[in-house]
């Protein structure tokens, strides 16, 4: 089943009436991820009309302000549509704190837990696993503390050719096991390869997350192969200081590093309000990397 | 010269896509005041063009998420915009140390000061004052600590009869005097009356603001004569239960304190999601009094 990304906001720092601030839904079959929360991401689904009520984990990139005032709304919600689910939120340190006070300060007792689970900055590390997926948050180069987020998809189970199930005589009990890879053996102990039974594996999804940072290829090793690639992009050329001097990073710079983790499509994103017309970043990128998408608010990326 | 008030948002609790969360700014002549302030304030000001740098004085009127979560947002803002002029912020204790917090946690170093004024809800109090005009808190009742404000012009001045200043020789440092209501002594000791030198002063403009509480006639003494009151409407007739058990009010409650008040005209608003058209409001509102606005965000009411 096809994965989709939903854009809640493609500006940075300063909102303009055409871009909101930084938020992306992802949903697969499973799993409803937040990635960060600006103010005003719960009007945004309203306006979107995104069912919201299903996130189960938001993963706050960093503390910056257009990456996370729309917490308290979005979680004040929750608790008046009566949520009972759990909440997780991966973030560093200190949200959990804010958020405690904060509900202290609007007399809010949460009828769910909200789960925070540290992040840090030291290493790739794997954050959140089932069956289906893993996320890894791997370190970016920011201001302040910033991770970046990996999530791919997990071979779970091969699919079985069914040409060969039809003309053969295949005990039930050995259905799971040959897709999971095992070889068939035979009665009579004959052993038929397992490529012979299964089909090969569809491609896996990934997706990663990368804002805010500035250039910065050390990322590339936890991002290799992605298929759907966001990297901020704030600046042109032209504002390249900008770039170096806040730490964030030109659209040149965000197809760079698709280039050198092999991504399958660039989206960039996290556009300064200074620019009105953005043809600029698409054709700064695509002198790197030959699939960019620009973000725009409320668009959706199915992968 | 004209006041204007600005409708932010007119729902409340949760947004829709047609009512956003309270917040209401009042430009007078001299100031820029601005009351409650909830989450994507800032957006409604880009949304209607207005003009929101020069607000210098915020009020709270109590700690519910609906009418607070955008505080973080304005002023971070108004930092990346270079702020230099203090602002006010009018709340009860609590909300100081939670942005003190927040601007920890996200690495914001103000280069402006917030002055944190404190309320109190025992009884009406003068929190501002200036030679234009006064401001009022006063109690509500609600489900935590919660008040009301009051801001009403001054008499500064009395208009001179310019028949008369023609018509008579009048020293020019007596203007101010006369203007001040004194009566006009003459070279020779006769009295002129003051009443014969100026013209009645025109109606002073006030507005008060209700949000949130239950029917709480307490209040009237506060807002007597008002000219523009805005008061609470969560609810209509049908789903008084709900209003008492919430502490908030009906439309019909909110008319009767109008007439109680001798108000001039009444604004309700602060409806409840559940309802998509408000008509009933202004209808139940109507048997109890002549003269009511139902708010609508964007909406501008000069007076």
């Amino acid at each position: 089943m096809d994965w989709n990304l939903k854009i809640l906001g493609s500006g940075s720092a300063l909102p303009t009436n055409k871009r909101k601030l930084s938020g992306q839904l992802l949903n697969t079959q499973y799993h409803s991820f937040l990635f960060d929360c600006s103010e005003g991401i719960q009007f945004r689904f309203k306006e979107y009309n995104v069912k919201f009520f299903s996130i189960n984990r938001i993963f706050i990139s960093h503390f910056h302000g257009d990456h996370i005032f729309g917490v308290f709304g979005l979680i004040t919600t929750f608790h008046m549509l009566k949520r009972t689910e759990p909440l997780f939120i991966y973030a560093f340190k200190g949200l959990d704190k804010v958020c405690e006070d904060i509900f202290k300060l609007t007399n809010t007792k949460l009828e769910f837990e909200l789960i925070f689970v540290y992040l840090n900055d030291d290493r790739d590390k794997v954050i959140f696993e089932d069956e289906h997926i893993e996320v890894h948050s791997f370190p970016l180069k920011h201001r302040i503390p910033c991770c970046g987020f990996f999530v791919k998809e997990k071979l779970n189970h091969l699919n079985l050719n069914k040409e060969f199930l039809e003309n053969n005589d295949i005990p039930l009990d050995w259905l799971s096991r040959l897709q999971k890879g095992e070889d068939f053996v035979k009665n009579d102990g004959e052993i038929i390869s397992n490529s012979k039974i299964t089909l090969p594996p569809r491609p896996l999804k990934s997706f990663a997350y990368c804002s805010d940072t500035s250039f910065f290829p050390e990322i590339v090793d936890s991002i290799k192969n992605v298929k759907l690639l966001y990297h901020e992009a704030t600046f042109d050329n032209e504002h390249q200081k900008d770039a170096i001097n806040k730490l964030h990073s030109t659209a040149e710079e965000a197809a760079k590093i698709a280039t050198l983790a092999n991504a399958d499509t660039l989206l960039i994103g996290h556009f300064s309000s200074r620019f009105i017309n953005i043809n600029i970043f698409k054709e700064e990128a695509k002198m790197q990397f030959y699939n960019v998408i620009c973000a725009e608010d409320g668009m959706d990326i199915t992968f």
